[in-house]
């Protein structure tokens, strides 16, 4: 079904997911929307989480997407169930296919969780994880201030590694073997999450795993496009210019295509 | 739902895909069907082979199961499409998450694949990477006799290597960089093909990958079981004790529960 995968996230963080799908589906056309302005969502109230999703969403809906990727781990926690529920197309979240890749890796069922005020104190990974596997332990704890050094662009500054090895000082002591990142921006900090955590403990990013699940989604469902030629479409409501350069580093290309809007 | 899964095989290679369900999903319960006495599959006519298949399925049906996974390359090859079109509960077949762990993994777009006769000449692993990427290129090779050395449990003796050897020859010069193993018996002798192919060749078993989706399959579709114990079944139309003697094998652990029946 030759319709374009649209993918939302509160910023730049859901270009990793992008991506991998671009990478493991290069028939597929995606629509991106990057609420950058009202970026980070993670300490926001849960209804202003909601109605930014779904200002997202129904941008999405009028330009006829065949699917919904939530490419934000806090939009995920707060609103995946509720969009299931309401919309008739898949939607898929990065929370589960993170927790899923979580199980096929761990050796001694002891997880790491790592994400935003909001994804932590919703539990979303803990219960995703739990309702595959009730023996999993699993360790959460918040990192209100990483997605906001992505965004800002400063994540290759050296300052930023005794940031983050404070805020990552009390998974020392916890004895886990996997850590999910789970938020979309914390792939690009991984080389320095895995040098504060040891190079003993496996890192999780959910986009390879989420494209992987598209894919499969698609597939099962009869979904998966035919298109010869592709074109991908990148909305953001802030700044084009800001949102071009974080892109263009994380795609290691220039970015086309991509359109200032309005909510 | 709390229904058991299905799993049908030719004989004793698709219990690697059902250790590894039974590892990543341990709430569920797994209803196994082994063909062992017409088994290998791999030779025989398209029609023998869509017909002991149904055979199974028809089984399983009988005993209310909520999915099927047809855990053989060569069933999956041959009667896929068909039996999603015609059942009412999800099919997952082998074969596209050996294809997507594939596309995942090259880095080279050189992907080679290696099956029984049914599976090679069905060009079902071909069709399944070019639908999602076509500017992959594909070797195929049929290695005929490898599910027999597994079902026979010779696979440890020293003379296989030998064999081994001989039957990959043709992919030596081929430049690939990824091998899909696309037999569910071969990730037991994948310690000795790994050998033989070389170790900067990633070689891909379905078992895992085919674990995820099932996982996520039943996420996306409700499916998912809450039960708190759970029991297995295997059935095999062979011997129960040659049967059982391999299984533990593969398990590493005792089975219990193998039931000998008529299809």
């Amino acid at each position: 079904m030759n319709k374009p995968i649209g993918v939302i996230d509160s910023g730049v963080g859901g270009l990793t997911v992008a991506k991998q799908m671009i990478r493991q589906l290069p028939n597929e056309e995606i629509y991106y929307v990057g609420d950058t302005l009202r970026c980070p969502y993670g300490s926001r109230s849960y209804d202003e989480i909601r109605q930014f999703t779904w200002e997202m969403t129904y941008y999405l809906l009028d330009k006829d997407i065949k699917m919904l990727v939530i490419a934000c781990n806090t939009a995920t926690s707060i609103v995946l169930q509720e969009m299931r529920e309401k919309l008739p197309i898949p939607v898929i979240g990065v929370v589960h296919p993170g927790a899923r890749a979580a199980i096929k890796l761990t050796k001694n069922n002891r997880i790491g969780v790592i994400g935003t005020n909001a994804t932590i104190h919703s539990h979303a990974y803990k219960h995703a994880l739990k309702r595959i596997n009730r023996t999993v332990e699993i360790i959460e704890l918040a990192c209100p201030e990483f997605a906001g050094i992505v965004e800002s662009g400063r994540y290759t500054l050296p300052d930023i590694f005794d940031h983050i090895h404070e805020a990552l000082a009390p998974l020392k002591e916890s004895s886990i073997d996997t850590l999910i990142l789970g938020c979309t921006h914390y792939p690009l900090l991984s080389s320095i999450i895995q040098e504060v955590i040891g190079s003993q403990i496996k890192l999780i990013s959910s986009g390879d795993q989420t494209a992987l699940e598209v894919s499969a989604i698609l597939d099962q469902q009869n979904l998966l496009s035919t298109k010869k030629s592709v074109s991908h479409s990148f909305f953001t409501t802030g700044s084009p210019v800001a949102f071009r350069k974080i892109a263009s580093s994380i795609f290691q290309e220039p970015l086309e295509h991509i359109k200032q809007i309005k909510l």
